[in-house]
This record gives structure tokens, C-alpha cells and sequence, in this order.
């Protein structure tokens, strides 16, 4: 079979960009359901593998609005599966911050609501801002791996307690459950101690499809070992040529080959007709980035108060916390570079978060995006559209028909769960033991 | 204003009856979305205030099996929204297993994506299984209790942490919250310490709805400071009047005047077109039942293993833990008074679980039901069918009609959100200090 690319679609808030929002037309609030609903139906339109709904669990009112205000992401892509029939929905939710039996049970629960589209995006919470809604000590890096590897467990394990047929609803001998089809996990692990089973059955696709992007060590094999898809932190073609190759070698490692997992880098396109067009478009939205917020934006990504330092300095020498974000190493890497100034750097983060940004016409864009799948950097890309609904309509509508026409991306549908989509089969409950 | 009656869909699995699902045509799945989107039309059909989704956090396959296999509610509720346009939506949430801040999230959302109909029914989790599946222990009734009042507190700050117009979103000055109109919280109390602000919005009504069912002393408390609707457990007119006279008697001692809850008693109708007719249905669900998961019900509802006693001596003198179930007391003070066996008890306790069976013509019903509403012992009811869809539009077709056309009840809604429904103002947000 003809290898293709997949695609995702990266949702938060307002838009990737720090100011995408101001953007003549552009939607500027996703507490409104309509406003996703329209999103949804282009993705779907478009024919993307999933949405992936991002997360965080605090607001900080001063910073990129839609890091503060959005639906809560489990209840919107619920609201979302009745508004569109074949596209995954992936929400992010918390290992630090949540817990293992509510997670798997909310999962559970979309899987059966989508008929089989459900994917949870696991993260660890790197912002320690979180921990005081929570009543919580943040924990430092090493341990929120060492809880998400046991957590991401216990999840896929509650997933298992049900066979397939455990629901016989039997109406003549009065049997609802076969007892023989259900067993309880008896998880007594370091972190968590879960007894399961879970209070719902096997869902449409086995197991939820799972997402990861931890782009430290441990998050390469938290993600090597337990993801179906993963998501990472890039800013040109040989560095991602560099990292997919590391990650898939990892992967023999925990018994798992290669084409097991789905690698998508992160992109945000910005597309015209023409490249200057494309050019006019990206000028726009950086006239609206303002020092304020892209300070803000910065000092959260490196996890360090950036306001300091000289913006026309050049850039300082940063002692990051404990592997405290892809985005900081991947944006210094190129900063160090190419001579950016820390004004530079601003920019560019307020722009897409320390994602690639790919600005040009859509035969530029699509040939990039072709030229990186077929040379080892990618499966497919997670797209972070500036804003919406423009932003992404443009890609939509003009980079996705080439991708199409040139037989890398599919014209239409061909199964109907996530794992149809991905080319991954629906798995066989493990049992305990 | 004539003073109207209040009516709730009381959701849970595969209906109220233990053995509900084994009856002629009866829905036997609600991991089946299409399945609850029916009964929510006809629940909306019949111009209810809200459909109410009961929960647990735990599997018993040996139990009713409505305990055990069910959608997530605030998933299943969020998918709802988008099929129905005015009915309330309330879903069961944890104040023992869950935590302030990601609850009060949740319902915000359910607030913005269903336009105003999000409910919460604060519970404190009776079932100590429930503590295996949280590597806890499960807190004695009292300290559940002081858990619960903390936490409905922290989760009405939270919502109050955003003027309604905090979001200024101007495209002009790139001013998109204003910060002098988001507070944090700052609560720092026994149980929770929870900083905030929340990262959603001020959502439509303000505050969602809050519902509260307990029915011993600290949980007629917990009800009377915090809920906008009670629902409460009963087996007859004197026992329900007496009980609503005490609990709005509660009220002023928490600054709060008598039309501000309203209470509605459970009740499980089972109607005909005449009185053979419901008999001949009860009759025949009475039938499905098998002593094995009546047992089971009884066992759980009593917090102690019923299996050990006669069922055809008199009810044994249980030591009920510390005000375990309302249920449980209401059901033994009924079962003395009526001189019934243990046999009896479970047959009853099958039938609604505890809660009042009505059965009877539609002309009955409809009877019974003013009779209690214009007598103290009602401002409603909690509607819970022994099962679906029949169970349920029986009551929607048969009763509701006679209830409005005696002007007892709406016969279209006259607002777009709950709070509209139950009559209640939209709140100002209270700013703490």
C-alpha cells in the first residue's frame, strides 16, 4: 500500500499565534461552541486523521489568550462528535494533575459517544503555576515521567477489564454481564493503587488511541513505549530528519516496530495564492504581537522571567530547568544558530509557540510538506493554524487538493474510527497475568 | 405567578428497575448514545426542566447492571447539548474522588457549550468500594460532608472568578481580558487549597445549577446552604410532606427563603391507561426480577451483606453505618410500619431502588402527583422510569398532558436556560473579601 501522510489538526483557543485573533475576520472565542463546530466540519471537510484539542490547567489573564480561556476539552470534543461523523478527537489530559481512573473512564466514554474516534493526549503538566489550583506540589521532571509511564498503564490496563462480548443483555435468562468477561486490574504500582474494572465497557476502538509530545528523554520513551501517535517540537528539515530517525530506533526496544508509530511534527501554515500573499499574511499577524504578551509567552516557554534581558542583546546564556520544555532547546538551538536576537526569538514564539512556521504559496507549502514525509522527518503533520477560521481554510481548501492530487494524502475517508485512519488495529484485551 | 410544578429525567443506565431492561422492547444499553438522545427528545417533548445522570465510580458486574456500565454523565451530557435545544442538563460529580477545580471547569463548559443549562448534583460518594479505584481510604459520613461543604464553596468561588464582561477581545488595542476583572481565588481552607483564577469564562447562568440529594442531617444541610433543587427520597405522602416542611424550615438559618430550592421527591411512575394496565406492567417487571441482583441492590442500599437473613422472616435489626443510604432508612422505617418481609423489601427495592413507585391510569398519576404538589410535600418530582424508551413516554404522553391542562404544569418553555426553568435569577458574581 501506498504510504500517506497523516495530518492533524491543532486546536487552542483562539489560535496558535499570540494575536492570530485580531486578524480581520478571524474567530475570537472558543468558549463558543458554533465557532468549533465550524472548525471541526473544515477539518472534517479536509479529510484530517483527528483534532487534537490542547490544554492547560491555570489562566494567567496577562498572557496568550488562548492559553487562559477554552472549553474544557473532554466536554467540547463530546459536543464535537455529533457534529461530525469521521474525524479522530484527541483531548489532552493531565497525569500530574488527574487520575488514572477518571481519565480512562472520560476516554472510554468519548470512544463510545464518537463510535470509535477517541484519542487522549498524555501529558505531564510542565507548568508549575498548576500545582496551586490543585493544592499540590508541582513534581519536578524525572518524577511526573516516572508517574505518567505507571499512569499511561493503568489506563491502558482499566481499557482491558472488559471483553468485547462481557455485555450479553441476555433478556430471557435475565443476564446482563457475563462475570467470566470482566476482570478487575488489582493495580498496586508506586504512584497508584486502582482496583478497576471500569465502570464502563470496552469501547468502539479496544483501546483509545494515544497521543504523546514529550520531546525530553524520558518523554522519547514514555512515548516509545506507550504512544500510537506523536506529536514534536521542530524548526527545520535535518533536525527533524534527526529526531524521527532517533525516535523510531527507539521503538525495536519495547517491542515495537517502526510503522507503530505515527510521528507528526508540528507546523503552522501560513498560505497564500501567492508567496507574497503568504508573506503579507505573516506580516499582518506579527504587526499584532505586542512586547507584553510575547514576553509573557517567552518567559512561559523557558520557564524563566525573560523581561530582563536586552531584546537587541543578544541571546543569554539560559540555564534551563530540568529538561523544562522542547520548545526552549529547539528555539535556542536555532537562535544560537543563525545570530537571532532575543527580539528575534520573540517573535518567532509569538508567532507559533516555538513551532515551524511555513509561510508561503501552497505549491511552496505542499512541496515542503512532501519533501519532509518522503525523506525521513515525518508521517504527517500536526497543523497549528495562526487563527481561524481563514487561517486554517487556506489550507483546507488550497494546500490539502495538491496533497491529494499528488496521491500523498487520502481524497476521501476509508474506515471510520481513529485507528482506521492511523492504519492501526484494534487490539485484543491484554490480560492481566 | 400561578405556581407551577417542576419536573426531572432521572437517568441511570438502563432505567430505575433493576431488570427494566428485560421488558418488551426496552432499551438494554446506554454505552449507546442514539439510544439516550431518544429519550432526551421525549424528555424535551415533555417540556421537563432537566434531565438528571445519576453516577458511581465503580463496577459491581454482579449488581444492577445501571450501576455498573454507563456513559461518563458530563461526556454523555455535552453530547446531549448539541441534539436538544432547552432541556437542563445535570451529571453527578464527586466531591470525595474529584477535585474543585477541574468539577467547576467542567460544568462551566457544560454551562457554554449547552447555552445555559448545566447542572451539578454535588455528591459525596456513599459506596466505599468506590475508594479501591482511588488508591484512598473513603472518609467517614462526617468528614464527607465537611469535605463536600468546602468543596461546593471552592467550586462557586471559581465560578465567580470572571466578571462577565472580563473578555474584551478588542482588535483594535490587542486588549483581549481585562485583568481588572478576573480575581483569583486565593482559598486556602481544611481540605482544599486552590489559587485560580478559573481558565473559562463567566458562563451563562452565571453559576450553573447545583442539586443535592442527601437526606441525613449534614446532607439536608449541605443542601439547604448550597442547592438551587433537592431531590430527596420518599415512600408516602405524610413522610414527604413532613420532610419538606422540615427542610424549607432549614432555610432561613442560611440567609435563604423557601422558593429558593426546590425539592422534588423521587418517583418511579408506572403508568397505563387504566389501572390494570400499570398493574399488569409492573406485574410483569416484578416478574424479571431474579434474588440474586435484588440481594446485590439490597446489600449495597443497606451497606451490609443481606444474603445471611431469611427472606421470609421479619427484617432483621440492622445496624445501618453511620447514616449510609437514605434509602436504607427510609425503606426499614416503611417495611416496620407495613409489617413486611425481607422479601417484600427486596421486591421493592428492585422496583425503584428504594425510591416510591406510583403505579397506576395516567388519571391516577396525575392525581397523585397534584394532590402531593398543592399539599407541602412537593414543588415537583424526579421523574425516574423503570425503564426506556415505553417507561418514560408513558409518563411524557399519558400524564404530562393532564398535568398541563390543568395549568400544573408549563406547556412550552418559557426561557432558553435552566435557570429559566426553575424560575431562579441569573447571580452576580460575588467578589470575595
Amino acid at each position: 500500500m501506498t504510504r500517506r501522510m497523516h495530518l492533524g489538526l491543532f486546536i487552542l483557543g483562539t489560535g496558535s499565534h499570540v494575536a492570530g485573533w485580531r486578524y480581520p475576520g478571524a474567530f475570537d472565542s472558543f468558549q463558543d461552541l458554533g465557532q468549533v463546530q465550524a472548525i471541526a466540519r473544515t477539518a472534517e471537510r479536509g479529510k484530517f486523521d483527528l483534532i487534537f484539542m490542547g490544554d492547560n490547567l491555570y489562566a494567567d489573564p496577562a498572557a496568550h489568550p488562548s492559553y487562559t480561556l477554552r472549553l474544557e476539552p473532554l466536554t467540547m470534543l463530546s459536543a464535537l462528535a455529533t457534529s461530525t461523523s469521521h474525524i479522530g478527537l484527541g483531548a489532552t489530559a493531565s497525569t500530574t494533575y488527574g487520575d488514572p481512573f477518571s481519565v480512562a473512564r472520560a476516554f472510554a466514554s468519548l470512544d463510545h459517544i464518537s463510535r470509535g474516534r477517541a484519542a487522549w493526549n498524555a501529558v505531564t503538566t510542565a507548568n508549575a503555576t498548576t500545582a496551586a489550583n490543585f493544592g499540590r506540589s508541582h513534581p519536578d521532571h524525572g518524577e511526573r515521567y516516572a508517574i505518567a509511564e505507571e499512569f499511561v498503564g493503568v489506563v491502558r490496563g482499566l481499557w482491558d477489564c472488559w471483553d468485547d462480548d462481557a455485555v450479553v443483555a441476555d433478556r430471557v435468562s435475565g443476564l446482563y454481564i457475563d462475570p467470566t468477561k470482566v476482570r478487575s486490574l488489582d493495580h498496586d504500582g508506586s504512584y497508584f493503587q486502582v482496583k478497576g474494572p471500569l465502570n464502563i465497557g470496552r469501547s468502539p476502538q479496544g483501546q483509545p488511541v494515544v497521543l504523546q509530545a514529550g520531546g525530553s528523554a524520558p518523554g522519547q520513551r514514555l512515548a516509545a513505549r506507550t504512544a500510537d501517535v506523536v506529536f514534536s517540537v521542530v524548526q527545520d528539515f535535518e533536525e527533524a530528519r534527526r529526531a524521527y530517525a532517533e525516535f523510531k530506533a527507539l521503538l525495536p526496544q519495547f517491542g515495537r516496530r517502526a510503522e507503530d508509530v505515527t510521528c507528526l511534527p508540528g507546523v503552522m501554515p501560513v498560505v497564500g495564492r501567492t508567496e507574497r500573499e503568504a508573506f503579507d499574511k505573516l506580516a499582518t499577524l506579527q504587526s499584532f504581537v505586542s512586547s507584553t504578551n510575547a514576553l509573557a509567552l517567552l518567559s512561559d516557554r523557558f520557564g524563566t522571567d525573560m523581561s530582563a534581558y536586552d531584546l537587541d542583546g543578544p541571546i543569554p546564556d539560559l540555564a534551563l530547568p530540568d529538561s523544562y520544555h522542547s520548545f526552549a532547546r529547539v528555539m535556542l538551538a536555532k537562535a544560537r544558530r543563525e545570530g537571532m536576537t532575543l527580539r528575534d526569538v520573540y517573535n518567532l514564539m509569538a508567532a507559533a509557540r516555538g513551532h515551524w512556521v511555513l509561510c508561503g504559496s501552497a505549491q511552496t507549502v505542499a512541496d515542503t510538506l512532501q519533501h519532509w514525509f518522503e525523506n525521513g522527518a515525518a508521517d504527517g503533520f500536526n497543523i497549528m493554524p495562526p487563527f481561524f477560521p481563514e487561517g486554517f481554510e487556506d489550507f483546507v481548501d488550497l494546500v490539502v487538493p495538491i496533497l491529494q492530487e499528488r496521491g500523498l494524502f487520502r481524497a476521501d475517508y476509508e474506515g471510520t474510527t481513529l485507528r482506521d485512519h492511523l492504519g492501526l488495529e484494534r487490539p485484543a484485551p491484554r490480560r492481566p497475568g
